[in-house]
């Protein structure tokens, strides 16, 4: 029997309809790609949002057509995310760090039919525009006076494309089901893979984000997307955002410490999101003027584990919490959060600290856990490791227009990461499964050794990777490269690392290298290193 | 063009299998019927929900069945929330407080196949057990030794049916559109009428209850849900706690003031739900043995509009915020909510109070718009009032085995109330529609007549009704009932309504009555007064 409630379908224009109508004056703020402050409302931006709409009609985009955005955190594209969705199209946001070829490959295997591009990313384009086959026009994110000249032919001004529009539109009603947005990401092998996002997911994802328990977001809250919108949707943030009418700071392309010091402080941000290195910068610049953020009551850290130095330099030097979060392109990406509490509050610092490590508890929504190498469950008790697997109504059950079955397993999707889950639930990466170390049928956590090794004063950058060898099938090797003018030795290293790590951990070598190499995003290519290194202890 | 997102159904016995895996140890606390208190935590109960559906299943109750529930707000009343939704069945909450007659016609027009019943309304069930004659069994919620002797044959005795179970069960995985539970609403007219919420508007509902800008429920709240469980279950907060892991405490039978103070400081209850009569009892308690209540935040306060004093009363003499919200049991129930907010904290409080009498803003998922006679919308200006429409996925699209179209108009729900909007989103109850006074034209609303000559230090209750006028149409007249010992003349209560409202609202006659007509619920019978009083004036 069916229950009697209306039939309303979860759509993102009902975000936006909902801020306009309830939240109309409450503010928008982007520190512009052309360098000043531009402020404006939800009752601006919603009307902005519907003149998109009436633009993209008459470009001819409908329904399911993919619509491409080259571009920064700002109001413009903003307007894109619920415009584009909004009228039934699908925003599809490059992530403009990707090597040239790996944007051109996305643009193309996604079909967009425009491209929407901010200005700082016209010379990017321009030597592969003729190549984007299925692009029937580039739009420029500025206004007439700063529209550039390009080799690129018919190139439109985004602000002129507005201003010819109407801001009557009814937006439509459609299943919500109804793909909404396409974020593409990068692995460390093979193409970048396509994850699909509904309406349906999208709002769900918002409203889950939004709770106490999550990242807290209310109206009370002044939020601030450092993590880029082309980045699995700033994590969902401006959708969440609007879902509460909670002010919103964009900051453009400024993401020094310097920036962001200034727009946070001017603004009065509450509530902050973004990866690590992010954080550091504006950490390093605090130090160096001696100031502080009084209105920053939370940082989100994700995209990759907060360092325990991050979530100590916070509480300690500026009373801010660090609230650590894990998620994937493919989770739309929250999946567990540790998020504040009263619980946590009562806590001596030194335990408090060692949680906030973990990277939390799955979010209401969504269920993970851990498997052996034959499916079988593992253990909840905070020991046992094993690949983590995630189901939930905002998580990819497929790519887009690409067969990865392998990652799909009777309703769950294996996110190739390997960890613990505590028996009240916390879940801790370990490791990515590719990369950890298997001694002996004894698994090391490459990540941890990392970790551990970067704490020496003398170390800038660190990685362990497993190669073969004779007894134990795999054991570790640790590679450094030294901070500049450093002298560490290998034996200082195995020094410092005794007593912090079991010693059957320890590293068989260490080797010093001047540089490591890394993927567009920033991640290392280990799988490169262990081709590289791998008859390194077969040698000795 | 659909996402390719994984297809999870938003199920009941979802919000149960995360609280018990991620919030094992947190505690449900319930003073019983039979008097001591109960404690036990979300893994207990969810075991006990298993048993529960297997007991179900061997009585022969499949999905779309419907249970009945004659009982207080307790754990195995929450039991048979989870277990009875849980397996695909429907749980219906019979409100034990309406007529006999009422409860059986309820009983029989939903044809519940089991009913389960707290001891302390088998005396009531006994006489019209012959009539129910969908009826299989009934089980009595208590313990062997707590069984009654009853006229009734065969009762089941609860925790014997529990016993007999496995506690292992595999919750059924179905569309989140089906049925989940079944709450009558009794108007002053006509028969009661069901309201059938589906899995999928009551998981909806909860989440967006849970918000900040709603009733603000997370892993730091104790939830004391003092609204009955047969009260449009409680407002959902059941559903809300169990979503987050909250502290819930039931309050069984025991509601009056003594008790609630007792069991809200021993278990440090941070936020309480109920209706304005509760809280009067409550705080008159709390002055005549001068203590107050340290542990609770917020109260909730909803089912009759709250009056000034309480609002008053609640932060003056104890520091708790008052949360007001509108809804119906048509809309699961939540509508509006006037929450706390960082703008509302900074405002003087006589300003504040203005704005916490209105019954709050819109909670993400519901749309609200007031309309003329011929369904025009009206401004949202804070002074229009007209009919309010509401929509939305946790709104009833129609009742239960009845037809009464004329209340759905193009996808919206017509409340029966009188509202104004103001521009930034607040809704304000001005009075039923068939209560409002049409008075040459313009309209008069009854209940705010009503309360302000409520604030008469001689006057007990009071009631206004439009009569027939030879000129006007219709013009109020007051009925009043002086509190005892009091004397009050009809020039009395003009001279106190002088200067507090327009002089065109100013009753045409006051009449002092012994008492006035209530329904089971408490709401008054204006339409047998009008029918008394209809010729009232014409005779002047």
């Amino acid at each position: 029997m069916q229950g009697q409630m209306m039939n309303r379908p979860l759509l993102i224009s009902g975000l936006m309809e909902f801020a306009e109508r309830i939240y109309p004056n409450n503010e928008i703020v982007t520190r512009r790609v052309e360098g000043d402050i531009h402020r404006y409302n939800y009752a601006d931006a919603a009307k902005r949002c519907r003149k998109l709409a009436n633009a993209l009609a008459r470009l001819g985009v409908s329904s399911g057509d993919r619509i491409g955005t080259l571009a920064w955190n700002t109001h413009r594209h903003y307007e894109l995310y619920m415009g584009v969705s909004g009228m039934g199209a699908i925003v599809h946001t490059v992530n403009p760090r990707l090597f040239p070829e790996q944007i051109l490959y996305i643009i193309n295997h996604a079909e967009d039919r425009v491209l929407f591009v901010d200005l700082t990313f016209i010379a990017l384009l321009e030597p592969m525009a003729e190549q984007l086959t299925s692009l029937e026009g580039i739009v420029v994110m500025t206004d007439r006076a700063h529209m550039p000249d390009s080799s690129i032919k018919g190139l439109i001004c985004y602000e002129e494309l507005l201003d010819a529009e109407s801001d009557q539109y009814e937006w439509p009603v459609f299943s919500e089901e109804t793909a909404a947005s396409l974020c593409y990401t990068s692995g460390t092998t093979g193409n970048p893979k396509g994850v699909l996002y509904s309406h349906r997911s999208t709002v769900l994802h918002a409203q889950a984000s939004c709770q106490a328990g999550a990242l807290n977001i209310s109206l009370d809250t002044t939020v601030l997307p450092v993590v880029p919108m082309f980045h699995v949707c700033a994590w969902g943030s401006p959708y969440a955002a609007t879902l509460t009418g909670a002010k919103m700071v964009f900051p453009g392309p400024h993401m020094d410490g310097a920036s962001l010091h200034e727009l946070i402080d001017a603004e009065q941000v509450t509530l902050a999101l973004g990866v690590p290195t992010i954080w550091m910068g504006l950490l390093a610049y605090m130090d160096e003027i001696g100031k502080t953020l009084e209105s920053v009551e939370s940082v989100v850290v994700g995209g990759a584990a907060a360092p325990m130095s991050l979530i100590q330099q916070f509480e300690e030097k500026h009373g801010i919490f660090l609230i650590h979060a894990w998620g994937m392109t493919e989770t739309s990406p929250l999946g567990t959060v540790n998020s504040n509490s009263r619980v946590m509050k009562s806590m001596p610092l030194a335990e408090r600290y060692q949680l906030q490590a973990k990277q939390g508890r799955p979010i209401y929504g969504v269920s993970i856990k851990i498997v052996d190498d034959e499916g079988i469950e593992l253990a909840r008790d905070g020991v046992a490791f094993g690949r983590l697997l995630i189901t939930g109504p905002w998580i990819a059950d497929s790519y887009f227009r690409e067969d990865h079955s392998e990652n799909f397993i009777d309703g769950w999707f294996d996110t190739g990461d390997v960890a613990t889950i505590s028996p009240d639930g916390y879940m801790q990466i370990v490791d990515r499964r590719k990369d950890v170390i298997k001694s002996g049928g004894e698994w090391i956590s490459s990540i941890e050794l990392e970790n551990v090794a970067l704490g020496h004063p003398g170390v800038a950058e660190t990685c362990v990777i497993g190669v073969a060898h004779a007894k134990w099938d795999e054991r570790p090797i640790l590679l450094v490269v030294k901070k500049p003018g450093e002298t560490v030795s290998e034996g200082d290293m195995i020094d410092y690392l005794t007593g912090k790590v079991a010693k059957w951990w320890l590293p068989d070598a260490v080797v010093f290298v001047d540089e490591l190499p890394h993927t567009a995003t920033g991640k290392l290519l280990k799988m490169t290193l262990r081709d590289q290194y791998q008859s390194y202890l077969l040698g000795r």
